[in-house]
């Protein structure tokens, strides 16, 4: 009995990520390249199947020992046919993502979202071990979202379902969100709305502040500044990151409604802030949730970091793909 | 080849529906019995049993002919094993339903929360029809719902999954929920919220009104007022029914967010109000939710009344137990 190998990959804007891993998770390799986003993207297929190609050559492993590639994309995309609808970031419009993998590489590919593909990758390997209803939240530039209901990521009736960083929690005087609406969760919880929050309070503000003193410092501030500022008591800082926690809590309180998650999983730059943001996140989230819900749910920060992509990649080939091959 | 028939059972607090569907939906029979709450419901479960032993032998059929018994209880319900945790209305408290059923009639049972079992039956032969991703919200006394995704309910860890009338939409100054919490959907956009905030209008407000000449004729009014005035353009009913949808919309744009449904299928009491709740209730859905999602969805009335329960229960007995047998 002889076990299969699985090709994770997670494109990104300037990097695509790769790796190869086994059926019990153990990783193999990993590596990546750079994505080149020129002629509307037309390269990044062929580079990255010649990639693929190229390793397991070095590895001497053959393709018959692979399940396949689980490979996931920023933007819309058909699971059923890996077709990338639009995919802002890397130039494709209506591209057929599947199918050219497959035909540059002679292996059977898979294609999910990017936010979802790393909600898989914690559900195996990461924060999620052990359960089935999860909800992953990436806080970055923006947020994103990966929903796993009963093992499987929710893709809804046109692949919306997880856009929880559109979920409106300033009905009235939101600011104004990427997407064309205001009041989004990601004007006000993101890495960017944080500082737009931050950068608000200095304003209306006159009182001293350690934050006060980096802006006057640096001439800007993170979110990351804010969440320093705050683990040191800084009473601004600390308004700021509360402020945060609470609408996200909201929206949590709000999610565990409909879909009722064992685990809730924070990742991206914000999640770094730890106790600083989990601590207020967890108060409001009760306060918005039914008892049962919310004890039977616990929040944890993301553990695979930039490798979770890769990881959910390699779990999808496995699970959607591979089976283990008596040989 | 002979196909088999199914007993759908719906389990209310004053009333037992059950009914015998074949295969292809078809109503071959319906009846319901009183519910006898007395010593802690333990009658219930052998009235149901001998109801359907009878009926079955009135007809002439076989056991040998039936799937078997989908059947709906309000309350919590460990779905693996037909347990009922907790059915205030019913007076059990960690009852064994499934065993209980299947012992008394011979006939392998499933048992399923009530308000899912009723968003099963509008999927099959109801307003959901062709949708495998479904938003069902009853709007009665509460407001109920219901969660498909992919053909399947949702449940959530705890059973909790699509308790959407407990999602808070006033954070702050909401009205005491039933729930111990304050500011949840139900408190507004139930009937007995709709006419919360009717009573609250005509006590803020001196301006004449139908619907004052209503209360004052009663001495109270009630959502169907409302509405009914709301319809005839009386300006204060129109705007007690535009807050509820007001409310109604907003977390329905946020639920889309986050399953992202083909159908979103509102009934209970409240539906009957028809396009005065609709036609504000889509306005705002659109206003709270991306445009690919609410593009993808349409907002429906329930179509199966009072049937949904039993035909659900026939629908999870058909597909969790039966299959067409080859005699």
């Amino acid at each position: 009995m002889s076990e299969l190998m699985h090709v994770g990959v997670d494109l990104g804007g300037t990097t695509t990520k790769m790796a190869l891993i086994d059926e019990s998770g153990k990783m193999i390799d990993k590596w990546a390249i750079a994505t080149n986003t020129i002629d509307n993207g037309s390269h990044i297929a062929s580079d990255i199947g010649a990639s693929i190609v190229r390793k397991l050559g070095q590895l001497q492993i053959d393709r018959s020992e692979i399940s396949g590639i689980g490979m996931g994309a920023p933007g819309f995309i058909d699971m059923a046919t890996g077709f990338v609808y639009k995919a802002v970031n890397i130039g494709w419009e209506n591209y057929p993502l599947k199918d050219e993998l497959e035909k540059l590489t002679g292996m059977p590919a898979i294609i999910e979202n990017d936010a979802n593909l790393a909600a898989l990758g914690e559900m195996w390997l990461g924060a999620g071990q052990g359960a089935r209803n999860i909800v992953c939240i990436t806080l970055g530039t923006g947020v994103g979202g990966g929903i796993i209901c009963d093992g499987e990521i929710l893709h809804g009736v046109s692949g919306m379902a997880g856009e929880i960083g559109h979920i409106t929690v300033l009905p009235k005087n939101g600011a104004p969100c990427n997407c064309g609406k205001s009041g989004c969760l990601e004007t006000v919880s993101s890495a960017t709305g944080i500082r737009r929050l931050a950068l608000e309070a200095l304003d209306y503000n006159d009182s001293d502040s350690i934050l006060r003193d980096i802006f006057e410092d640096k001439g800007d501030i993170s979110a990351e500044d804010v969440f320093d500022c705050a683990e040191k008591k800084d009473p601004l800082s600390l308004v700021v990151a509360e402020k945060a926690a609470y609408y996200l809590g909201y929206t949590l309180g709000a999610i565990s409604m409909v879909v009722n998650p064992e685990k809730i999983i924070i990742g991206g730059g914000v999640s770094h802030a730890g106790n600083t943001l989990l601590l207020p996140l967890t108060k409001y989230f009760k306060k918005f949730s039914l008892p049962r819900a919310f004890e039977s749910c616990t929040i944890d920060v993301a553990r695979l970091g930039n490798d979770a992509g890769v990881i959910g990649g390699a779990w999808l080939a496995k699970t959607k793909i591979g089976r283990i091959r008596t040989v």
